[in-house]
């Protein structure tokens, strides 16, 4: 029981949901590996960490003995959005599909063993089900339980159209997870709805239910908004060590140990004595260069991410980066923001005439880099940290 | 010109919609023959002369020059009712669907040319569809358009379920006109929010719509309800000519000319000519066996058909059936009405002891057959020509 506890926290760790916990405690009892499921959109796969928030949680599953099914839904990728509203959604071909099931591959492998992590694709099982095994799956559900799911009953009180294959599509969901008997499924807390669909079908099929356990979205770099492409709030899992050790650097304490949950494999004991330290008094910079470090070696290796480390000492620590500085936010026009103009609206120079002066000085620098441009124009969302001479700082986010 | 008024002038006797006829007319100034589709349920086709009105129409098609196909939807009733509810639909084997085609086959060719008439089966273009096709099809509509459709607006008002698989069988359906290439589907009025999704899709494909021809539902023998096998009104056309020709006999002179419309292949002048000797004092009971020999001659032979006039005459006319005779309905009770009972509620006698001492006396007959069971119970819905005497007359519905 006291491992079955264990297990229990760790899983736990960071989740939103856990449906049914008892259940789940049943199949841990069994003492059999778990057969764990998460599906994966096949289209462009270049993940930053906010994708990795799932992944990390199929890594402590395997680590407590479980078998990782990663699901690829390849099927549905080569159908695309068929009604062609949806422009992010063209169809695949089985090359593109394969291309990105082999750039999945060697991203997850940052964080799973490969060893023991099954890759599969649901065309296997989906084709062989036929236009007539489509219908009897449709037969399993009812339209007015569809319109519960939220994005559909606020389309449909709308009036704005909702096509019938989209009520197909968590039905393929659910079928996957009766095809592959999984016994869990993770997933975010936006996918609730298609995740209890696997275990309608299972029951249906005379299969024990999954479980389901679902995991919030990840704050960016902002902490208010989630971590997105679109928004520059993103720590990409290709990126060069520094940019990812600098990135991590600039979040707020407080998102510090919301990434510590999320994102660390440091057990949760670990984790409880360095807040223990924190409220004790321990610099929290340097608990989130400890994050960092763990972070950045993960994408890269351990050397890379104590290079990191070094550089960004001998940039910031030695020269002046405040514990603390103001955080805001400013928007960014269409045609971009002018250098001089984003730190007078920075509060950081008093008008864009001392700003230019500030720079023919040599005295601004973006995230640690001296600026040398006037005629530099920020076209980017992201977030950044300003520094004007050696007192004035600020954490800007741009967007 | 003056050909298409009246080829529109046939297809329309007896139709209660067209759609759209502007299209119909150009479609059949092209002069090439028009692939003219009808579907047919493959479950148990034992017709009645109800089911004849659609067949009758596909003969008038074809007698115009156009090209008839015989659609038998295997595909989905191979699936049936996959959520079990629809106890009529069971899942038919493909032994059993062939044993009904031959079945169709024998009795349709009574009226359709076998030479002009191409049976087929949908499943020879569902089954390659896949799961994916099913899909994309799907994609094509939208869940507020099926909702429109009157009998899932009420069910899903009246909270009562719908399946989701029963929005993709009007897709079915219309993508059947799509692989027909249908110039113009008929179908009962029942079947109009269906047949219009064959205009729908095969608009999708770029195909030019079918144009749609909607019948009336045939009144049976009572001339109220709908002729059914359940309701005992019916004709089936594999009953013995006495039969069919009794039945006809005994239905109402207003009713004939209904049946002249929809089930008789006389020209249409020759029935206006009917009509007018009617209007001008013909015994409308001459004209009701014109009726009665035609149909019974196509179902049987003609040599049938006037043996069956011959024993009718002699059964009735020679004997004293009136022209006119009271009409009535009596419920049928849940274990059969004893005959003196009968007699005796369609007001023929006045107690139910003087209706056994009249079967004692042999003074009872029922559609021409003398009763000698005084314990006779009947016990099925039907329409029956009732006599007490010489005098005493009913037609009676017993349902």
């Amino acid at each position: 029981m006291q491992h079955i506890d264990e297990a229990l926290t760790l899983i736990k760790r960071g989740a939103s949901e856990l449906l049914i916990e008892s259940e789940l405690i049943d199949k841990l009892r069994t003492g059999r590996p778990l057969r764990v499921k998460a599906g994966f959109d096949p289209t462009a796969p270049d993940l930053h960490l906010g994708h990795t928030v799932l992944i990390n949680k199929l890594r402590q599953f395997q680590d407590l003995g479980h078998e990782i099914l990663f699901l690829i839904g390849d099927f549905t990728g080569m159908i695309g959005d068929p009604s062609g509203k949806n422009a992010t959604r063209p169809p695949l071909t089985r090359e593109q599909i394969d291309a990105n099931a082999d750039t999945y591959r060697e991203q997850i492998f940052k964080i799973l063993d490969p060893e023991r992590t099954e890759v599969c694709f649901n065309s296997e099982w989906m084709e062989g089900l036929g236009a007539g095994g489509m219908i009897r799956l449709a037969s399993l559900q009812t339209v007015a339980r569809m319109l519960e799911r939220d994005d559909f009953s606020k389309r449909y009180e709308n009036n704005q159209s909702i096509s019938i294959h989209e009520f197909l599509y968590p039905l393929c969901q659910g079928y996957d997870s009766v095809a592959m008997k999984a016994d869990i499924e993770l997933g975010g807390t936006d996918q609730r709805f298609n995740l209890l669909m696997g275990r309608e079908l299972q029951k249906h099929h005379g299969q024990s239910p999954q479980c389901v356990l679902m995991m919030p979205l990840l704050e960016g770099l902002d902490g208010v908004n989630k971590m997105s492409k679109s928004l520059g709030n993103y720590i990409g899992i290709d990126e060069p060590p520094s940019e990812i050790f600098g990135k991590l650097m600039s979040i707020s304490d407080e998102l510090m140990w919301r990434y510590f949950d999320l994102l660390s494999l440091r057990s949760v004991s670990d984790v409880a004595e360095l807040r223990q330290a924190a409220a004790d008094g321990r610099n929290p910079r340097d608990i989130k260069i400890e994050l960092a470090v763990e972070l950045t070696a993960r994408f890269h290796d351990l050397a890379a991410a104590k290079a990191a480390e070094g550089d960004f000492l001998a940039r910031f620590q030695k020269g002046a980066m405040p514990d603390e500085m103001p955080e805001l936010a400013i928007p960014l026009p269409g045609d971009g923001l002018p250098v001089a103009n984003f730190l007078k609206e920075a509060g950081l120079v008093g008008s864009t005439s001392e700003g230019m002066r500030m720079i023919s000085q040599g005295a601004v620098k973006l995230d640690g880099e001296r600026v040398s441009d006037k005629g530099l124009v920020l076209t980017r969302s992201c977030t950044v940290v300003a520094q004007v001479g050696k007192r004035r700082w600020a954490r800007v986010t741009l967007g």
